[in-house]
């Protein structure tokens, strides 16, 4: 298979064209998302959606997301992942695969249907994952674009996949909320090196290959600038696959944490990877046993497995 | 001498009163602040103000700082503090004395005779330094009071020493701006522990007693907020010697750089410290050859030493 988006296999970085639609579908006025969101999402990589659940919705899910970080005891153990240096729960993988209110979370019509139409395609689950973020001795995560990671390490073809960040804590601008370079997922940002088998167990706690050159990054920096959508529990911050974005420590007494759903294209499912040999495994990027979210109307409730 | 601040001495953190004024001076149509500003600053701890210098005395103070901090060869080696993990410069200690830009600084009348009105007395520079906290990589600095460490390791005995950060770059919400708690400073939260000797060495670098407790912290700023005060280059914070402070790390591609001078009452110089028992070097909290700041008025321009 063609390699569109070549990454890792020299020691300059380069800043490509995209050669993928930001938005495949063709906006009428029955789309999910308004004409100014469609056009936004289009141009800046992003799109902050509030009031999407309400109260009780927003609780239960919170309720779930807390049961579940304090006892992941019933999980598979290697989709649970805790902060570097501490036993603290950081994330836990493939959470829709194993939590029923997760996976109507996944299938939600307010949220998959928002996914059909910018992807214009079948949508599945290619992660997803709680993520908590404790206060006082929060890390960083470091600038990156997830496609570069999901075509080098997972083979994912084209850009036509998003992520859906559920928040279930507040984000203010202190506790290192996610940050995001709007415009820069229209180009390509290669990185430079080879990627090791097996990186993705460190990756998950520290990153240190497939990492933007500081050059690249004061570019796109100076020429887009910076955002950091805030807001409360509940709050759906959606952002294209190939967006360069990162997050800041955190000091503060105030946890982050989210739901976070990446949608691909039924079409644009996984290849070998572009990179290393061995693909990564099936809890951080699903290949085996693919299956289309099909769109679920009606309140988010606490379920029995 | 009595110690009104007693500080990791227990193993159990308190919350004591305050014993001292914010604002010492009162209030006249001539002080140096207007009455809205200097009642601010007794409320919340802090002040911000703008427009203190014009646009070439800025441009001056930012290239003699970088001029300091590329090439720190001619200054006294033990003010001189590298970034953990790397020679990059982190801060040049005792700067006033160092350099004639920096000593004028100092004691420029927009800035002196501002400390000489809230503090109600001759002022001096119990510390002065330039900061470079540098993009991508810098680090956070976990939350503190000053005073905590100046009273316990320097024997600074009261409440009447102020600090004001003059920025030379711009802080965005991004790139890990001092966060305050606004409020705090009107409280004395103690430390758990005792002070090893020799304790500055690391604690420049990495702060490791006279830490404040998590539920405290916690504590206050669930009652009061966090504040992170913005701006362009030539902004001065000015904020008390007891209010809690720190900052996050930054990973985006712009530094942060400012001259940082703290500000003590004549009356209030260093004692016998009331922790350890040697009392940490000059460059760091000035105890000899003190001289009371003469404030100084005309235009900031870079100077022959």
């Amino acid at each position: 298979m063609i390699d569109h988006y070549p990454s890792r296999q020299t020691d300059r970085a380069s800043l490509l064209p995209r050669l993928d639609p930001v938005v495949h579908g063709t906006w009428t006025p029955q789309a999910p998302l308004t004409q100014e969101q469609s056009r936004f999402f289009d141009e800046n990589g992003y799109l902050v959606l509030e009031n999407q659940f309400d109260a009780a919705e927003i609780a239960a899910l919170q309720a779930e997301a807390a049961t579940l970080l304090a006892h992941p005891a019933g999980l598979k153990p290697e989709t649970v992942i805790t902060e570097r240096n501490s036993k603290e729960v950081r994330s836990i993988f493939e959470i829709h695969r194993q939590n029923a209110m997760l996976a109507w979370l996944a299938a939600d019509a307010r949220l998959s249907e928002v996914a059909r139409y910018l992807l214009a395609d079948d949508v599945y689950i290619h992660q997803s994952r709680l993520n908590y973020k404790p206060g006082f001795q929060g890390k960083e995560f470091y600038w990156h674009s997830d496609f570069e990671t999901w075509h080098v390490e997972d083979g994912m073809p084209r850009m036509r996949a998003l992520s859906m960040s559920i928040l279930l804590a507040r984000n203010t601008p202190h506790n290192g909320p996610l940050m995001l370079i709007p415009g820069s997922h229209k180009e390509y940002l290669t990185c430079v090196g080879e990627t090791p088998d097996d990186h993705y167990k460190s990756s998950l706690k520290k990153q240190e290959y497939g990492v933007p050159d500081e050059d690249s990054l004061a570019d796109l920096a100076n020429r887009h600038g910076i955002v950091a959508p805030t807001g409360e529990p509940g709050t759906v911050v959606i952002f294209d696959c190939n967006i360069m974005h990162g997050s800041n420590g955190n000091i503060t007494p105030f946890p982050r944490a989210n739901a976070f759903l990446v949608y691909n294209a039924l079409s644009n499912r996984l290849e070998k990877p572009f990179g290393p040999a061995t693909p990564r495994p099936d809890f951080i990027a699903a290949r085996k046993d693919i299956e289309p979210v099909r769109p679920m109307a009606g309140p988010l409730k606490r379920r029995a497995a």
